[in-house]
């Protein structure tokens, strides 16, 4: 029997944008997400470090997933990244999502954005609108 | 005889994850930029609208090129973004970066993201560190 | 006869933390409001500079008047602000707060913190949420 | 002998308008602090809840401390504030900050704000700029 946070997941994994810039899911709890991004050529910025929309992309992907990990829609109303240190080319990039309290109708969640060997490179917290939709 | 203001387009354009995406400089003054972006189907997210990453990111090459055009070497410290309308696929999106407050060390920067009709998809605030370093 | 503008200015007049910090409403129309505040000998941190938070205090009550100007009851969700010069004892400052996306659930909103003269001394962007519940 | 993080403390207890707020130093330790301030009747809003800028005002003072707790100069350059449940009068509300990222030039925070029962009552992230200053 596929049980509803498996739905999630697929539902999840049928991102195109995730699959368009490498992100991986790699867990999936209810109010929590990991995910990878390795940093190739096509994401380096014009100092040839990793773009800050590049590292933001992760952060929005592990965020989507934490926070629609119940099974309802959930939307992003604010986010924010405070950039720490800079990732080069070939680093691979693990963000956490943590649900930091959960509401009827609104979220909130953090997102640290680490290099494999823990540094951190940035950290977000963001607010999703929880609407009255069923994911799966 | 090639401006200082021409040369920095030309680093601007070397982003290559601008390229990635599809983002197009179409005016860089200082203090300025206005750059455009065309949602395709690998910008999607599980939702089948444009990923928050994907806008971002156009918001993002914008104020790194609104603060880069003083032809000083600047980094973002944070940003946020407020989401306020869906972007389908197709939809061409336009964000304009406007420098809000230009500091020695700092600058903070409003950066709007429309759609071809005036829409209101989200709006950005960044802060930049600007490091003792000439761009080009 | 008293317009329904006039009972929201009487409201928003009622707030105690308002009138505990000196802060005067100037304006209020649909969208739009104008705030007055005199950093005074309380209001100073340990640098000596108006504390953070008197600015912010400022910036979040013409928020408030604004988010509620239109009678529905609108509570923060979530505010940034940026701080882009440092205000003295004495100094009179003006916060205008400007609606800049109105939705049926959440608005967004814009508010400028300027000394007499003009200087930005602050800028911030918040999100409301909006009850279905009417203010007055 | 009075150590340094003494002066230090002593130099964050001088600060007015924490005082006109009745906030408490509770603890301060390098890249910590802990601080404290009970909900009064002059800090509440139209709604009859605790002011969002009184909320504010208690994270910014636990951010100013633990960023100047190295004894170096720090003034706030970004700080957001996300607000999860209200405040009601009377309330004790317990504000911690942790360092999140100490760099050269600018250092991250995280400010929980919570009612004495553990409650969320609001979360803060803030970036500050570390100048070429010692604080005492």
């Amino acid at each position: 029997m596929v049980s509803n946070l498996d739905k999630i997941c697929e539902k999840i994994n049928s991102d195109k944008f995730s699959k368009f810039m490498g992100i991986q899911l790699l867990e999936l709890r209810e109010g929590y997400s990991k995910m990878a991004m390795t940093v190739t050529e096509n994401m380096l910025n014009f100092h040839n470090m990793a773009h800050g929309g590049a590292i933001f992309a992760l952060a929005d992907a592990a965020f989507a997933a934490a926070s629609n990990s119940h099974g309802q829609t959930s939307v992003a109303l604010c986010m924010n990244i405070n950039y720490r240190s800079p990732a080069n080319k070939g680093m691979r990039l693990v963000a956490e999502c943590f649900e930091e309290s959960l509401g009827k109708r609104t979220a909130l969640y953090r997102i640290e954005v680490r290099s494999d060997d823990g540094k951190l490179i940035a950290l977000s917290q963001g607010t999703v609108y929880r609407k009255d939709e069923e994911l799966v």
